[in-house]
């Protein structure tokens, strides 16, 4: 995966553990896609401390999910439903497979949201 | 839930977030049952220490839960997959409903573990 855009998915996952101000940070340069310069201009701070500030948050990132691996683990959970999804689509047409179909797609989004 | 069993399956969730330190204190409590007196002497701190450090542990993984809701969120999954499990149970015996059976109790062993 593309390390800005798996940030961004630790970013959501973790995102409640950071302050307030390593969040907005992060944020900001991770889902609005703001320039370092962008930044430091917003929030009245050098490039260089919009960079440290980043370098240490998306480190901590980094370590929350070697510690907890929430992603990793709903990656897992993910792959494991959709092959629970294909032996659904496999079975014969009637209530049943849209009851399992239904089941099976509410487990995905719970998982996804 | 009883709290001293909720707070056992919290530091199972949050655990790698404390620190080596407090987690002991909190293992010897929670999971080995031990009283305030034992750990005290085990430590070798007064029971006020203990108290106080467990509190602010107990503390600690109620904010966690509160932040990222795993726990919550895992009940809620294992729900929906009980339920999940009732409709493969009602299908008719045969290859399909066996590999859908085996494919629920994987999804089920991946979040319980």
């Amino acid at each position: 995966m593309e390390k800005h855009i798996e940030l961004g998915y630790l970013l959501d996952y973790y995102g409640a553990l950071l302050t307030q101000r390593q969040r907005a940070l992060l944020e900001q340069s991770l889902l609005e896609d703001c320039s370092l310069a962008e930044i430091a201009e917003r929030e009245g701070i050098s490039r260089q401390g919009v960079r440290d500030a980043l370098k240490r948050g998306e480190e901590q990132l980094y370590a929350w999910e070697r510690s907890l691996g929430l992603m990793k683990r709903d990656v897992a959970l993910l792959h494991s439903l959709s092959e629970l999804k294909k032996l659904i689509g496999a079975l014969p047409e009637g209530k049943e497979k849209m009851a399992l179909d239904a089941k099976a797609d509410e487990l995905y989004n719970m998982i996804e949201e």
